[in-house]
């Protein structure tokens, strides 16, 4: 690889401009604007964030950056449509930074549809059952075709439970895809991510960072994590992974997670999450709250009149009761889905911007400890 | 009955602004603020016009009043659990008038669930098999427990292959009711409509009419239509049942209707609606719009870069495709039936507001002449 010759995302940067112990702000500048970290980015897998129009994502969870996934994208409404619109942006009328995944994991999941082989990977989509090959190569041209903001390399993220002998092959295979995901590149507007594997193996982690993180990345994702291992291995993994990482750099969590997840990440250095959680778990009636989760089906919500979440300044928080919410849920009402899911993605948001703040006012240890103390919880949560 | 001795409506009144023709503009005002009649009523059943939010229904549709269902409401969430809120207004956040029905039309429906009786109907829920027994004074206080700006007496619908027989003695109890009704009233805050019936015949109608008409009601509907009759002969009912009715009390069609029968029975002087179908329909992916009916999961909408009506200042239509729209659709995202159901809303409400604003301008005729243009279809639609 010449380096000299690569395309480069010249309108991509990252600064840091505050840091507290381990955990860190920053500001991430793309071609669509600017992101304060460390951010938490909704997922909108087929170009909607489920159940939320795209003003009430900007003006009211304030979020500054959402997720796309390629391999659904690529399916449906499939490239054309997308390219018609003149991009993901247009098409889905969301004029902020976008993050899309490589469909790697979408790839790798599929299990028996697929077949891996050194120049790509062939599989049989979930839909059609229609055959596919996906490249390095080709997935950076779609993810072109997109317009992403930040795309990601297209890597293996290998079974938990896989030998030392079948990591070590796939993790030399990611870096010699994430190579010529660097050299495929067009574009000078989308930015490009690396993926650093080794599920929780400090030495495996080790060996990947020696090999990646010297490739001209715009940042730095950790992948290979929330596949089940349990939070402590997750955190521990987090803990001995960010001090290898470039500090100059935005580091990025895939996959991740849950309120205490979050805190306990951006308390080892993390800068960038992405996960299901927020909008999946409210449109089966579980809400995050600051004072802990909330299933509002259950039966004590009947005749709460109380809102969902007493410190949340949301539409759903402001107008509505927890007896309201609980009746639009039991009686399957899309209000339910709707009202929780705007709550839920905004606690989310509220979380991630406290916990900057605390960090920029070097009191993150106190925010922490708050998080816990406000669910009942007077341990300060696990030790880094 | 001792009219002096009925609780009445003071806040109530109804104001014919302007006639064109048997085509009218009017005011109604309630406990609640005003309407403008000709007015569409979105259906709420449960609380919630399915899919939107409150301030989504009075910013963006400009809805002016809404529609509750008293059965729904009462076996959930269940009386209690409104009266906490305070009422149903306070309860599901909007502040404009609501209308709620009577629950008749509901329990009549039950068939074999239900006995009816002189005092009432026996009946057991679709829910949980649950014995219940509706009166008219019961009926009234469910209402009056919602807080309804407009409450409707309880009325039989009876088939629409009733034999005469049958029909007359329904009305007569029908009639009964409605001075019980009269009766039950305790607040002075809530008006009450009577409802008219007599299938499709001029005769029954008459009949009714002579009975109900002077009864002290703030307004009276025209039950036991749309349930089945022809377009033609829904028409030519509402044609000759609107001069029986008297012209100093709003005029009410139950569950019409399309954007077609809006605009031949507002030819025909009726000034309120209430339908289902722009919600449903807009969640089965059926629009309607100025050009005709779209179905938004047809193939050739696959590419479409239009808006869903180019003559509509919805969000929907201002902000995304109708290739985005069948995208959504197709992939069973809730945002498709949040945006249709916007886009409906807003569609019934505008050609309501251009009706009024026609009748005002003395041009109703060109105006129902136009909507026929815009569909391509040349004809003035089906005589009065």
């Amino acid at each position: 690889m010449n380096s000299a010759e690569l395309v480069k995302c010249d309108c991509f940067d990252f600064e840091e401009v505050g840091r507290d112990d381990n955990a860190r702000a920053g500001v991430v500048t793309t071609a669509h604007g600017e992101i304060e970290t460390p951010i938490f980015m909704p997922v909108g897998t087929l170009g909607t964030v489920k159940a939320m129009r795209p003003d009430q994502l900007r003006d009211e969870v304030e979020a500054q950056i959402i997720l796309g996934n390629t391999y659904h994208l690529y399916l449906r409404p499939g490239l054309e449509v997308v390219e018609l619109h003149g991009g993901l942006h247009e098409m889905m009328n969301w004029d902020r930074p976008i993050l899309t995944d490589s469909g790697g994991y979408q790839v790798f999941s599929l299990e028996e549809l697929r077949t891996i082989k050194e120049d790509g990977v062939e599989f049989q989509d979930h839909i059609s059952g229609a055959r596919h090959f996906f490249t390095p190569e080709k997935v950076i041209a779609i993810q072109e075709t997109l317009g992403s903001d930040i795309m990601m390399v297209f890597d293996e993220c290998p079974p938990a439970d896989a030998s030392r002998e079948y990591m070590r092959n796939s993790m030399e295979r990611t870096t010699r895809w994430a190579v010529r995901c660097l050299e495929a590149r067009t574009r000078d507007d989308c930015a490009l991510f690396g993926i650093l594997q080794g599920g929780t193996s400090r030495e495996m982690r080790r060996e990947h960072a020696d090999a990646l993180f010297e490739l001209p990345f715009d940042g730095f994702a950790i992948g290979g994590l929330s596949v089940g291992e349990s939070s402590e291995a997750m955190y521990e993994t987090v803990g001995f992974t960010t001090p290898m990482m470039p500090d100059d750099k935005p580091r990025y969590l895939m996959g991740v997670g849950k309120p205490q997840d979050l805190v306990e990440c951006i308390y080892r250095g993390i800068d960038m999450f992405d996960c299901v959680i927020p909008t999946r778990n409210a449109r089966n009636g579980q809400c995050f709250t600051s004072e802990g989760p909330v299933k509002i089906r259950n039966a004590p919500y009947a005749k709460d009149m109380g809102p969902l979440d007493p410190r949340c300044d949301c539409y759903t928080c402001s107008n509505f009761t927890r007896a309201y919410l609980r009746h639009l849920y039991k009686s399957r009402e899309m209000l339910a889905g709707q009202l929780c899911t705007l709550h839920n993605l905004r606690y989310f948001q509220t979380l991630v911007r406290d916990a900057r703040k605390a960090i920029l006012d070097g009191r993150f240890l106190d925010f922490r400890r708050d998080f816990y103390a406000q669910r009942g919880q007077l341990q300060d949560g696990p030790s880094p």
